[in-house]
């Protein structure tokens, strides 16, 4: 693909200055521009960049002055990064208009699976018994579609994406490639000698509307019942995500961190990359968890911050991490506090008993 | 599947009370149970949801009470957590009976791969040269098996699971899906212009019998010899095993743990999740580690408990934690008690002086 | 391949003594040879195995003095480690003239992709348009190359790997089975009602020349620009790379680490396992992160070392760690002190009193 700066302009109402004919070919960021790029400039402390870009094509807010000749071609718009999300989002609906469709060959698709219109089932895809893919799903290359489960409608499920048996995907749903949907919970029960039976793990995943998960995670079925991940949550890369667990709406989790089994975590709730939340646990609504905490006990309160290993409130954590940093001279204080205070002790001693000598 | 609450009744032993017509085409945790549902209910304290459940048939002890009128079907046994858990195992039966069976096409077998009896090789798996795959073995679709590799009696190998070359997978072993087992080994030579060299990673790994393996785990193969998952071990999800590890039988580990190179883990171990081990140490059976920990060196006492980074005697850290909450204020107190004794050593001075001369 | 003595002494240009028509099967450990293994000994602690192994052939320095009989027969040469590893080296380079070459068949190859010479594209795998595929590279069964994506000379992808649209693997590249490259990075513009809009994720990944990934990695692609693995770096499984990080020349990271976005990470650093790096910093060239650590803020200063959460200087780090076992008796300490001074402050304003009305 290949725009002129004027047909860009025109699509965002914005003025060209300098060769309105500039082509560009895609975007990047300012720092990184290379001939053809189309960059955007808003935060002041890149208009020095402004002056050196390779790039071809620079929005820029209407309100900048410049202060030193530019080669590349300018576009005004009244607010730079307004425009560049814009242009971004048409680029995109660009994209999903030339996303793949139909259903490519080799593919296995069972005789009682049902499956909607406008869908994309790539190579190599297994769609099984009784399983249902929406109208509008993609389902990328290599991806496995167990009995039962079903796709919701503009889903899409990128390579490798494995959904096992009696699991749902809502509708827009994001998955990438490599994650695991309806593997089983983590249960065994031990016996008298030391060894575990399995307990059957005949739960499902559900995954409701509007939610997007990250590469190479893992979604364990519920033992009985359901693990949720319910509408709007947004999931990182290689995050774990055990029997029975529901993630609230609209919370988002970073990359690997790791929900034990049964907890509940409640609604815009953010927990940060390599977090850990003990299991049979409820987070409240709002609940901040910092990257790498361990949260160990429930969180009652909403629009909590934790931090820490165990985690508690994060401003405390950082009070007592700060003077951990310190131990080794408060511990060399306490020592020596020890000293001194023993010979004032044994100096005190000695003036008691000369005064009481004295006035004996 | 749909069973008559009478059926039910008669598997086990019970005997119904209400409508033995009732119909259950599923089982639930009581707290989420629908129409249709088969629950149970053995703890006491969720007999309140016995009066409000829209279950269809609950298993109750003989020996419960009944405070208020119920509207599902109860079947009477002498333990229902028990029976429920054997109409679970004969669940698992029953659908073990259901489970795939037979050669699915297209899939690739090399001309020289032995393949058992009463196999299951779904859609898109690879099955290379010398490969064995092993009576009533089940491998999902888009597995791959490495030349050479072997999969022993009734094992289950999920969608996507990657085996490399000549490495052996035990009897009954489940492995969900995505999970690797025989990548290289992290092995490099530094070089003397700071670029490493790749060690050759020539062993293998050997899984026991009866060892189950969660979704997305990565389990290296040795450098030289074999890295070893005993009998009966159980690996949660996303997994990290490098080279020459051994995880000694019916040890547990819980999710996103990682155990670093020639590393050796006892017999009836707990690994906590998000736990970390550091290589070339050994771990005495029975050891508890606990989430989140970093185990820096050798445990040799049978049953210890650890916990903390780096990780030590379980009692300890947690006392040590809990001083942690309130290091500001003993860094306070610090503080005002070297104003305190640095005023009484002044007085103290003060005070001898005086003494001295009304000594003098 | 079987071996004998001799071939393999005359390989190495060394001296057998013993059976010199002894076969060798394999390579092992010493410690866990069998009949048919080929092993060494270089360092003297483990000279003590020669007595016992079972070994057929073991090399040894030319230097050793037997103190014992041994049973297998030794090839003696100037450096038995040097030797073995070359053997390795050969060994590896037979592994590689047997590697798999050619297009299997069930394989989807878009009409618009490139395929050099000299390939290997395993079952399954798919080729997506305008892909590139340079000479001699290898790609194991089940992966996914993506439309654009470009695959350098003789790089290897390992089974179920997969790499999305338009990033760019080097030569000599690596990467383990199940590995995700070029995943969507985790970029969301919060919305007034608390729910998140998907910020498009329109850039690559490049991973140059030489670099080796392990299993199961989710690296992902630029939002805009290129996230980089630069050339000779190594991963290990697990990892986490987010959107826009750059990873230095010869750099290793161990498994399971996370590196947040916009990440700069400097030349020849090495990261262990399980750490976490937060978004939008730089490492300097040459930091040493230790495993578990949480880097917080820039690295500015070469040759850092690194541990802890938040991390700061190793050594300073551990004497932290070192007193935090104490901090209950420290904790008491302090309580005491505040015991003692306190009757101190009164005793002395005991003697003051005194004092004055002695001296008054």
């Amino acid at each position: 693909m290949q725009f002129s700066a004027t047909q860009i302009a025109n699509l965002l109402g914005g003025k060209t200055e300098g060769n309105a004919d500039a082509k560009v070919t895609g975007v990047a960021k300012i720092e990184e521009a290379v001939g053809g790029s189309l960059c955007f400039i808003s935060n002041p402390k890149y208009e020095e960049y402004l002056y050196h870009t390779k790039a071809s094509v620079v929005l820029v807010n209407n309100s900048l002055k410049l202060s030193k000749n530019v080669s590349c071609t300018l576009i005004r718009v009244p607010d730079a990064y307004a425009s560049f999300a814009s242009l971004l989002q048409k680029y995109n609906e660009l994209i999903a208009n030339q996303a793949p469709k139909g259903i490519e060959q080799p593919s296995f698709i069972a005789a009682s699976a049902q499956i909607g219109n406008d869908v994309y089932i790539g190579a190599f895809c297994y769609i099984a018994d009784d399983a249902v893919i929406e109208d509008g799903a993609s389902i990328y290359p290599n991806s496995f579609v167990g009995k039962g489960a079903r796709i919701g409608k503009n889903a899409k499920l990128f390579a490798g994406v494995k959904i096992y048996e009696s699991c749902k995907v809502g509708q827009n749903v994001i998955i990438h490639a490599g994650t695991v949907v309806g593997c089983d919970g983590f249960g065994f029960a031990p016996q008298p000698d030391g060894s575990y039976q399995k307990i059957p793990q005949i739960g499902n995943v559900v995954i409701e509307d509007d939610v997007e998960i990250g590469a190479n995670c893992a979604i364990d079925r519920a033992t009985m019942g359901t693990t949720i991940i319910r509408k709007g949550a947004k999931l990182d890369n290689l995050i774990q995500i055990a029997h029975n667990v529901e993630v609230g709406q609209h919370t988002v989790i970073a990359a690997q961190s790791g929900i034990a089994g049964s907890t509940k975590i409640g609604r815009y709730c953010m927990v940060g990359g390599q977090a850990g939340i003990i299991g049979h646990i409820q987070i409240a609504d709002h609940t901040n968890i910092n990257a790498q905490s361990g949260v160990a006990k429930s969180v009652l309160e909403p629009h909590t911050v934790l931090n820490g290993t165990p985690a508690f409130d994060y401003k405390s954590v950082l009070k007592s991490q700060a003077i951990f940093r310190h131990l080794p001279e408060i511990n060399n204080k306490v020592k020596d506090l020890e000293k001194t205070v023993a010979l004032l002790t044994q100096q005190i001693a000695t003036l008691t008993k000369a005064a009481t000598n004295t006035n004996g």
